[in-house]
């Protein structure tokens, strides 16, 4: 039979648990969207501008959480929407239902059929429109696989996977392996709004890049880029992958940096005087909201970082002893306290178990802060699936491990196992949302509140 | 040839490593002895008070900074200290230069004979006091394993080790590992300062532990124990261990829940009323200092905890997305920043090089943080020793990674190598002292400085 929490133990798991609801909540898309976009008459008002345009309106877009947004731009815009093209997870595709807007399945985080049609369909549209249209860009995390069209037709897509593979091992920083991909692709790194020029151009953005970089986002379609075939060969040379680097990518830059192919629009670009890039919604923006709430609830709080990572076992470790520091000494805060963090911390698989990064970052958190009162952990997927499972995340605490611990359960050997989904069904803790289709990655939500 | 850093980097670099030096210098139990014990002629001053002993002054220790306390205690006190007995690691007991303490050579963390020796020694002085007698007891981490002596001849150095191992691998807390101990020694849990009772006792205490409680450090020899023989007994049936224990220690356990054994000294017992427990220095001490001396050069300051665990790569890579963050929108402190946490992070050994735990962290963090400029840390071990190399840690930025980039090497391969050592020796950034038989574990500081 399971005891009870008692005082502190169950005010912060409780908010633990309330405050995860709420952050999935202040990641959805949709009232993002609603927020900046409003129809008023035969015009569109995004973000206090006003567009009344002459000609005709699409809608295209890339990204996992921009089959939402597509939904949401057709119930606000209604008939002002002529059609367009947005590029989803295959496995979502079914999820979303819009009626002018086509939505494709594609492949990701490895390109496949699906990514070029979506990008053969997009880029036609785009190279279709005149001055007096307007298009507006529905851009997400994973935009970047789930669109794509080489630069030359020598390129294949086999040769894309290969060079994102080549760059991945090999230590290059997300910056440099952007130089290289925007300079092989015909949509990224401003190249759809330049395929749309000289039409009007509004991209509302979600973004799932640490610091938030509208140029990063699904490797910034829309967005000016300020690196070149010189520095894209640059990078090659540096980590001496030139090699062994797809000869169709190499002669490709080595082109363009003999200026034989025409660059990526760079800042200042007559392209970008017709383009608008507007964040609609970040990490920070949802956890500020989290930070408002919990302040609001009489605690104290502290954002540490929207980019958290890590392998999750031991950020959990890492955030217990904050929480424990917290509880004690009140640094870095004095409880009661709400410690936030966004990111995206990952797992290194090796037990055969059910599980998600948020799981076993609550489980170990738990684990490590046993013993103790009125400490509590949440972490979730703020897209509603943690893992492979039907959960976001879990909600832990000392008195979680202890309740497994009366039970004969080891949780270590869950851990180990990386059979955290299961532990959680056992024991409880587990937090359902269903998907949400959004893409703000993990939140992870301290709870600390005073011994007596 | 190598080049130099940019402005931002040069100044967080060589900030991050004078930081480094002054944690090592702020960590030095000498001068924290020094402040609070005075000779005034023939009397003794401790932290205000004053005590004139009409008897005799002994002076008794274990753990890893004891050593050094004797000699401090020694020099200030001269030919008032009659006699004593400090035991501390065996592999340093020669590094000591004493004349009236004698120093005992120990194993850590597995007792060992030398441990039994110095228990034996130890209590033997401690019962021989009388009421004018005072007792100077100098107590540090490790201290737990350096002095030890069975509470029953039935129990032996191997059942103790062996419930030890037991205890550790069941995942039972630090508390309840403790309630156990002490109930099997007859020093630990206040029965050193029970065995001195009617003299006086003074113990300076240097912490180790995760929230600094006195019970904890080397289990609290002169501490009031809270626990009980009953609360000992629970814990081995709480994690089903009471067939899996040393049946002479099951034996004394449950003779002394019998009453058929005294407990050790409550909070109340008039031992207490002849116990000073001062404690001398501690690791939020030194960071403190650190976070003063940090804003005196005009840095925003924070401290993390001062108890952080976790795998160092993983650890660094966590403290690396908190540096990110601060850079790129102040959060959680605005820049120019010291970031600061104490503890003691640990490293699962893959590989075949030289390294340490706090190279580790250093070199993860470097890799994290690659192509940004105004970010660095340090990481350092208080005790002059990273791993079992001659360096207390290292000093890191993203140009070191640069330049081993540069060479050729792959940074990522010497960290999957456990190879930390050879790199920070190759590329720069090593930071030695000596050993400075101190025991503050491990500091992380963490400068990020505006990018223009």
């Amino acid at each position: 039979m399971a005891s009870s929490r008692d005082e502190p133990c169950l005010k912060a798991y409780s908010i633990a648990r309330s405050l995860a609801l709420k952050a999935i909540e202040y990641s959805r898309v949709e009232p993002r969207v609603e927020e900046v976009l409003k129809r008023r008459g035969e015009c569109i008002a995004i973000a206090g501008d006003e567009f009344c345009p002459k000609g005709r309106v699409f809608v295209v877009g890339a990204g996992k959480a921009s089959g939402r947004m597509a939904e949401v731009v057709e119930k606000i815009l209604g008939e002002l929407v002529e059609g367009g093209y947005v590029s989803v997870l295959r496995q979502a595709a079914s999820d979303y239902s819009t009626s002018r807007i086509e939505v494709i399945g594609a492949g990701h985080p490895v390109p496949d059929e699906g990514s070029l049609e979506a990008g053969k369909k997009i880029l036609e549209l785009a190279r279709s429109l005149g001055e007096d249209d307007l298009l507006l860009a529905l851009i997400s995390g994973g935009g970047s696989a789930l669109m794509e069209q080489p630069l030359d037709p020598s390129i294949t897509l086999t040769d894309l996977v290969r060079l994102n593979d080549l760059l991945l091992k090999s230590g290059v920083t997300i910056h440099e392996i952007n130089a290289v991909r925007k300079h092989v692709s015909a949509v990224k790194g401003g190249r759809l709004a330049e395929a749309a020029y000289p039409a009007r151009v509004v991209s509302l953005i979600v973004s799932d890049v640490p610091g938030d970089r509208l140029d990063t986002v699904a490797s910034g379609p829309t967005v000016p880029d300020p690196t070149t075939y010189r520095d894209a060969l640059a990078v090659l040379e540096k980590y001496r992958l030139e090699e062994k680097a797809p000869p169709s990518i190499l002669s490709v830059l080595k082109a363009g940096a003999r200026g034989e192919a025409p660059e990526t629009p760079k800042p200042g670009s007559p392209v970008f005087e017709r383009v608008t890039n507007r964040l609609v919604a970040a990490s920070i923006d949802a956890l500020r909201r989290l930070e408002e709430h919990a302040k609001n609830l009489g605690f104290r709080t502290l954002i540490l970082t929207t980019r958290l990572e890590g392998e999750s076992r031991e950020v959990g470790v890492a955030l217990a002893t904050i929480a424990l520091e917290a509880l004690d000494r009140g640094i870095p805060v004095e409880p009661p306290a709400v410690i936030l963090a966004g990111g995206e911390t990952y797992v290194t698989v090796r037990g055969g178990g059910i599980g998600g990064r948020n799981m076993e970052l609550a489980l170990s958190f738990a684990i490590k802060v046993r013993g103790e009162h009125g400490i509590a952990v949440a972490a979730i997927d703020t897209d509603g699936i943690d893992g492979v499972t039907d959960a976001a995340g879990a909600v832990a605490d000392p008195h979680t491990v202890e309740e497994a611990v009366k039970l004969g359960l080891d949780p270590t050997d869950y851990l180990d196992h990386n059979d955290s989904y299961r532990f959680f069904e056992r024991i409880g803790g587990l937090i359902k949302t269903g998907p949400t289709h959004t893409n703000l990655k993990s939140m992870y939500i301290v709870v600390v509140v005073p011994r007596q």
